[in-house]
């Protein structure tokens, strides 16, 4: 029975069908006969829910399967797998939780939908002993998430450093390789499609932060969500910034950061000076990456297109792939099973221990930099290396520290700036 | 019956239990609990082979279940899959052959055995209705096998290119970046148990081809071997050629190269320069790294350690799970399925088409370097970059030029190879 495709077809409902549910619909079309040996069956579009029945869509779909009415997916018995690619917290959570209520397979690419609820639609799925599967969340078509809860099944991940927003990473990239303003990147951004009108989800780093939920999940078993995750965007990242960091061998990115620290875990969105040697460092434009560090694997990197209608839906389609072999092979319900999540303290950002990027705009006069270096020094606060260079106004004093606590820097940034001599507030980046 | 672990275990049969078999063993034991709820059965260590029963081993391993009796292992019909570490062709092919006609699912690392009979085993094992798995044959820890099997179900690999020999990185590593010789830099990579006592296999070449075989075999559907495949080592490189690449922008790296070119494959493995800007350029060390261009995925890289006994065993024990779980859940044998393998025709090195870095070292007299040009311009070979620096007899004259046709190219060397001008014979190096 499981070999050839005899086996009566595996009904897919798609919940959504812009840009990513369209380049489903295309690859399941382009692909069908292979995906059907595969699968052990074909695989077939029953029903496509989409708000507006009259927008033009992809030349493969068949629009008799188009539908406005979410119970023509939802309330179909005959309908094996959900594929949701709608995104948004509602009504995606509502739908998805009916449909494994309905102990149907799931596939989402919807990360906010699994930064909020993630935890829990895993054990929900696992109650009901089917497949939920989320490849297409976090970071497009790179395999991260099957690689964590695979790849990684006999290791640890001590740490994982993720380039996870395209749009930070190229509004950086062209701030730093063509000397951008911030507005200017994020206009470029905007024309060329990598950035919404409003890009305040990307640019303020909250999209990285649902990625990384997503991440901890599979890479330290965390519940958690991300109200909980420190967060920073990128506006406040000047060229300047990207000049000095240069200087000093650094390159500015925009990071997820998430690391096992016993007890706790760390778990961090901001920008941060990276060496110019590192592979993420090279990581340019729209790309993401993906840095791992097991405890027997030791590093391990992926890096590819982090968004996009085609990445994404190549990921999409590989865990419809996936599910629909495993219900036809009798089988759902194994992808999740084992997977132990429990409630994680996430270190407070206070608490951080880091190294620093500062650069401080004072005026240009005897005194200043004793005065900085005291009040540094009186904090626990090491410098590393130095350089001092006309500023507009007064002048730019930027160094490196040693690590420190941030609590402790913060406290000394606190009295720095309460003094007379500072011109413009100063600039802190985590180096990472 | 599937959840809990209350099933009867899954006894694995070991063959070998040298550097990667003793970390399967390790992380068997270690990570025992874990495992066991993600398979739904606990895993249990059967029977040990080795070639030498004296010889120390992991303190996890059980000495009573070693023996240096194949028999044991082989002919012991409670053992459910058998964990093929010990490498080399034979008895190698003979055992997994065995173990397949059994019907028991076969887990290994050996890309000897798979790079010569990598389609016919699967083919088997496809019949045979049980699971072969072989992370571990490629990249080390880097899920690379796994990403092209599941990943890239619903896409194309246009090509790939990777850094897949460790000891071959490391060598030209250190010969870039610390100015060793070939001979220099082969000794301290033994030093540090990176390169074996005789490393022809690694240096030539050969272990790369290895490699690429498995590879060609999942992204292109290619039945090959590595006698198919041109190989190129890197003992003809020479520390000048490094320094003069870099001046180009460029880094010297051993690549195996694959393309999707229609009706052939373009299959190579050699020494070749790439731009400093280009992600594999990155890549140092004993890293490995393989990039790949999905139609549909676009770019996309994995990186990590290639090599060693802790990477090699998380990718052995990740298939070991897959395999045992899909045994446990009565449904062995899908991992192949739908896998699609024809003899592909690989391209004549002959015929290949790329840009070339030619360093001629040439007596440093009058029209010399308008003999070289005519002889290149007589073949369609035109110049893209050049410099011309005295050299300890004569002069360097070092270019790179465009696209031109391998077998016109080398016509024009002969035809400068028989001038008497010529001090010693040219270096060429392919641009990728």
């Amino acid at each position: 029975m499981i070999s050839g495709t005899s086996q009566r077809p595996v009904r897919l409902g798609l919940l959504g069908c812009g840009t990513v549910g369209g380049g489903v619909v295309k690859l399941l079309t382009d692909n069908a006969k292979y995906l059907g040996m595969r699968v052990g069956a074909p695989l077939e579009i029953a029903r496509v829910l989409v708000r507006d029945e009259k927008k033009e869509r992809v030349p493969e779909l068949d629009r008799k399967l188009v539908t406005t009415d979410p119970e023509l997916v939802l309330g179909d018995d005959t309908i094996d797998v959900i594929v949701e690619t709608m995104g948004g917290l509602e009504p995606a959570r509502e739908w998805v939780e009916r449909a494994i209520e309905n102990k149907r397979s799931v596939v989402t690419a919807n990360k906010a939908l699994l930064a909020a609820h993630g935890p829990d639609l895993v054990e929900r799925a696992h109650a009901a002993g089917i497949d939920l599967a989320f490849e297409g969340s976090v970071g497009g078509g790179i395999p991260i998430i099957r690689t964590l809860r695979e790849a990684f099944a006999s290791d640890w991940v001590r740490s994982l450093t993720g380039i996870v927003n395209g749009t930070c990473n190229f509004v950086l990239t062209r701030m730093n390789e063509a000397g951008a303003t911030f507005d200017e990147a994020v206009k470029e951004a905007q024309n060329k499609g990598y950035a919404e009108a409003d890009p305040e989800l990307d640019v303020g780093g909250h999209d990285a932060a649902h990625k990384l939920v997503v991440l901890a999940m599979l890479a330290f078993g965390a519940r958690t969500d991300s109200k909980s995750v420190p967060t920073e965007g990128i506006r406040a990242i000047e060229p300047i910034d990207h000049r000095l960091a240069k200087r000093f061998g650094y390159v500015i990115k925009h990071l997820a950061v998430g690391r096992d620290a016993g007890e706790q875990i760390e778990l961090r969105v901001h920008p941060a000076l990276i060496a110019q040697s590192t592979p993420l460092a090279n990581v340019s434009g729209v790309l993401n990456a993906i840095a791992l560090e097991g405890a027997a694997l030791g590093p391990c990197m992926l890096s590819g297109r982090g968004a996009g209608d085609m990445p994404t839906a190549v990921s999409v389609v590989a865990d419809v792939l996936d599910v629909a072999r495993a219900l036809r092979s009798g089988v759902p319900g194994l992808m999740t099973r084992g997977i132990q999540m429990q409630v994680r303290k996430v270190v407070p950002i206070d608490e951080l221990r880091s190294r620093y990027f500062l650069r401080f705009n004072v005026e240009n006069k005897p005194g200043v930099l004793a005065r900085i270096a005291l009040a540094l020094g009186d904090a626990g606060v090491t410098v590393e290396q130095m350089v001092q260079e006309e500023a507009p106004s007064g002048v730019h004093v930027v160094m490196t520290t040693h690590q420190a606590v941030e609590k402790e820097l913060r406290k000394a940034l606190v009295a720095i700036a309460a003094q007379t001599f500072v011109v413009r507030p100063t600039q802190v980046i985590r180096v990472v």
